[in-house]
């Protein structure tokens, strides 16, 4: 395992130490490393909260700041977080006007969030993101799992809360968000989880997985290294098949590295990706290329469409001020 | 070789069209593809223009925008644009008050843009960008190579166009501001070329390069693997021994991937990084952590110290708005 770390224990403390000393500006480090919080909070506001393992940076705590999230909480590498830390986030950010948790569908983390949910001493409820179409059930989750889409989730949803919706509201919201969105995968290589020390999965030189998972766990099927252009048909061909031709011609298309592939590759993909979804008639309103929701140093990339109304465009547009995201401000 | 690529002759053209549709607000490609300007020009603002060869990406033509450059001329992966490349790109953002050529210390590099400042019709300048201390010759360079310390130039160069400052004052201003930086890489894994298909070099599962190019070109020393403090160490204290003890105390830290390195780990390394420096009694006064100047898909970083005297700082925090780099707009 080649990986630029001290040891493997201490890989996310020193990484959201560093993280949370370069953005101070922006983000501030919960007691004992529970959480990362917004430095500073808007009163009234209904405050959004949303965690899962590490390993998939910049999500969640790069989305932490102004128009996004309130509050981050890390587990360690591909393991849920606890309630504990979810409620100790929440007290820190929670100024009277409750919590929305966003939870990726994966059990642990759903296990987890609706204990917190339950154990929340002010008003708390949650949003179920689920928007990969290469699987409908996988080794970490019942139903499909919560990936790239989720970004487009918390930045809709962090420009509704701070604008001031209300929590009923902002559910309801994020549930019409995650019922537009559909995303999948290709690995060119695996990850490899600090702990372990070796590669999750073994794929040949001339192979890849279609419709990986963000945790490197199988997709559709292992297959012989195809081009862009031939992923990007696939994996969008999917998607349009699974929404439908009622949902409308426009959309939003996001390019996602999973960590270890360059942007000039993925400024390719999205090439190909809008030359196919051209061909099909769609046309792309908004964009967003790069690293975003990655799973540690694996190859590979998603794609996402989004089919967003016009509350959710203007809320997309909205300004942003995170460390991995910043629009207008 | 594993690549998001449809062939490896159109990689870059494909790339290119992808990364000018997704900036469409931002950005346009100049004919025949061989420049990419700003989509707004402001007159009477002396033009930068950078360049060099692809894969390095997001450099330069991530940082094309307000703030920043006018225009960026890419080269095929790790080759010089040309002559002609630099003149277009001069006379399409040239608005009267010359043009400013920011170069990398490459001979490829460095003989065309010299050809284009004796061939320009308007006034031309160069600042010469030497930041890496690991060498004081390479392969393609003569004297210390131009990497990741390149950003902050057109960054603050940047900057202190867009206020106003004429031509023979940026140039004077960018050899102030190289002359403040240092940089140093290291690599876990060799970058692979498309038109070459197989590692430029090869590096045991044990092994790094201490002091790498963005080429790949070699560094000071094959070693084995480290630990990132140690690494860290080495790597800062060849910069301070460098750079001389009464440079200051405060300093600009940026932490840059190579490609392949994921978020997680460049913090790791900014945290590293931080202690070190602390140990020595400097104080990290601007962080930037990301992939900026990548050597296609490498994994490893470098780290760039920036000693920035108060004039720089204004320049530095000045708003700016390119793909790559955003601040306050």
């Amino acid at each position: 395992m080649k990986k630029l770390i001290n040891a493997v224990d201490t890989v996310l403390a020193e990484s959201l130490a560093g993280f949370c000393a370069a953005h101070a500006d922006l983000v501030v480090l919960g007691e004992a490393g529970k959480y990362i919080r917004r430095a500073g909070l808007k009163p009234g506001k209904v405050a959004l909260v949303s965690g899962g393992g590490a390993g998939h940076e910049p999500l969640h705590a790069g989305f932490v700041g102004h128009g996004m999230l309130d509050a981050a909480c890390p587990g360690q590498v591909f393991t849920s977080p606890t309630p504990d830390q979810m409620l100790a986030a929440s007290e820190a950010v929670d100024t009277g006007a409750g919590v929305l948790y966003i939870v990726k569908n994966y059990e642990g983390d759903v296990m987890n969030f609706d204990m917190a949910v339950e154990m929340a001493s002010g008003e708390a409820l949650s949003v179920l993101v689920h928007d990969d179409v290469a699987v409908e059930a996988s080794t970490f989750s019942a139903g499909r799992r919560g990936v790239a889409g989720t970004l487009v989730v918390e930045k809709i949803l962090g420009a509704a809360a701070e604008a001031g919706m209300d929590l009923p509201g902002l559910k309801a919201l994020g549930e019409r968000v995650v019922a537009a969105i559909r995303s999948m995968g290709v690995a060119l290589s695996s990850c490899t989880v600090p702990a372990v020390g070796k590669p999750t999965f073994e794929l040949g030189e001339d192979e890849m997985e279609m419709g990986v998972g963000i945790h490197g766990e199988p997709g559709r099927r292992r297959v012989k290294l195809a081009s862009a252009d031939a992923i990007a048909a696939e994996m969008l061909g999917t998607m349009l098949d699974d929404r439908g031709g009622a949902a409308g011609n426009e959309v939003l298309l996001l390019v996602n590295g999973f960590g270890a592939t360059p942007a000039m590759e993925l400024y390719l993909m999205y090439h190909a990706a809008r030359q196919y979804l051209q061909s099909r008639g769609l046309t792309v309103v908004r964009s967003l290329v790069g690293n975003y929701v990655t799973s540690l140093d694996m190859a590979g990339c998603s794609l996402s469409l989004g089919w967003l109304d016009e509350e959710m465009l203007g809320h997309w547009d909205a300004p942003v001020h995170t460390p991995a995201l910043r629009v207008g401000m």
